[in-house]
């Protein structure tokens, strides 16, 4: 089966369509379902008996929103979250996001060092740095940190897109940093991008059960076959891909 | 073990305090958990094998709300809901939930007479037309519709206080509708009301899994003993209960 994906300007287009006046959603909706199913991912691929330490790098975008609304249900399905959230987004969603994080007494971890020194007793690691937006290359404090994770050798869950990477050619090229992230996991929202490609990690996930058939056919997309109560779908690594 | 449960005036501060400056939620948010926490209390008791057809009865408030956001999800899940409606509340929020349904082309019945039409095909009711701040007696066109759930013998889940009930003294005296209204199932949402010491129901879960433990504290409530990723927690029907 080929594996439908969205460009960024396509991504867009539906993110905006969704939630224009018409489409009805908030982004305080959206981001909630798309930061359950990082969650639900993270329960999938790592469930708390394996072990309970999870850092959540969170970038100033939405992929770092949906990091932060992951990390809250990962307290509450039993995990021990940390934040690495150096640029804090200045709106209310993410500021609002930030309070009940502190209100779960969610440490947040402040420098590169402190992040580095996280990473030795963390069980997995959540990549919500960038999403189908970024373009490289990663810029400071990023670059640091993402190369402390791929040299940490813990296994990475990616948001949406592994960051470093274009979300459309993938990796960059061999001088800059995040050439040879692969990260085990990753979690496309609302549809795979077409960097998926490239990946060749041990398990996909998409999530954001929101899609209509409607906004689906527009867009030229497959609603996931998302079973039971799951907000996430599993999907093959590995299949033919098609942007659309 | 006994169940805590929280007065009107209680659950209104609690609510009150999640949705403060301080506390950091939106009610989009807190509607979207609590609206899924009801649509997986559904998918418990009443699997799509067992009948797909699911009408859901919202009133004006916010239990209403969580009603609309339950059928969006049961959609998702694969049954075939419909609702009802007939006091739409002119607030962002509530319009938003309906054009996401809309755009699902989830049938909205507007009449009380069709929703009595509707009963004779329906597996399964939820009850969301009033919550824990209602006070009896049930008015129009809400009397008609409850009298035809309770004759219709069709199963119910009740979300939050079973409508018509009294959320201290239960269910009303005897020449008023509702005095024999029994759902079969309950779905309390963060915490339980006093009347569910009245409840004699099959299934009792309790959902909204976003309550810190230091509100817990402060307010003597227990957080449920969630499992897995769930958004509802079972508890025993009728344990003894204490009134915080």
């Amino acid at each position: 089966m080929v594996l439908k994906t969205l460009g960024p300007q396509t991504a867009a287009d539906l993110d905006k369509e969704l939630m224009s006046e018409d489409g009805g959603f908030t982004i305080d909706q959206l981001m909630e379902l798309a930061g359950l199913s990082v969650a639900e991912a993270a329960y999938k691929v790592h469930p708390p008996s394996s072990g309970k330490n999870i850092l959540i790098a969170c970038g100033p975008g939405n992929n770092g929103g949906d990091g932060l609304v992951a990390a809250r249900h990962l307290h509450h399905f039993g995990y021990t979250p940390k934040i690495y959230y150096p640029k804090p987004t200045n709106q209310p969603i993410f500021t609002n996001l930030q309070k009940q994080l502190h209100h779960l007494h969610i440490p947040f971890v402040s420098s590169p060092e402190d992040f580095d020194s996280e990473l030795k007793s963390t069980d997995l690691i959540i990549d919500a740095l960038f999403g189908f937006s970024f373009k490289p290359p990663v810029r400071e404090p990023f670059d640091k940190v993402l190369s402390s994770i791929i040299s940490s050798k813990v296994p990475v869950l990616a948001v949406d897109t592994p960051s470093s990477w274009d979300v459309e050619s993938g990796p960059p090229s061999d001088e800059f940093v995040g050439h040879d992230f692969m990260p085990e996991y990753l979690i496309s929202l609302t549809a795979a991008k077409p960097s998926v490609k490239f990946f060749k990690g041990k398990r996909h996930f998409i999530g954001g059960r929101f899609l209509s058939q409607d906004v689906a056919n527009k867009y030229g997309l497959d609603v996931p076959d998302y079973q039971g109560v799951d907000q996430i779908a599993e999907v093959e690594v590995g299949a033919p891909v098609e942007k659309l």
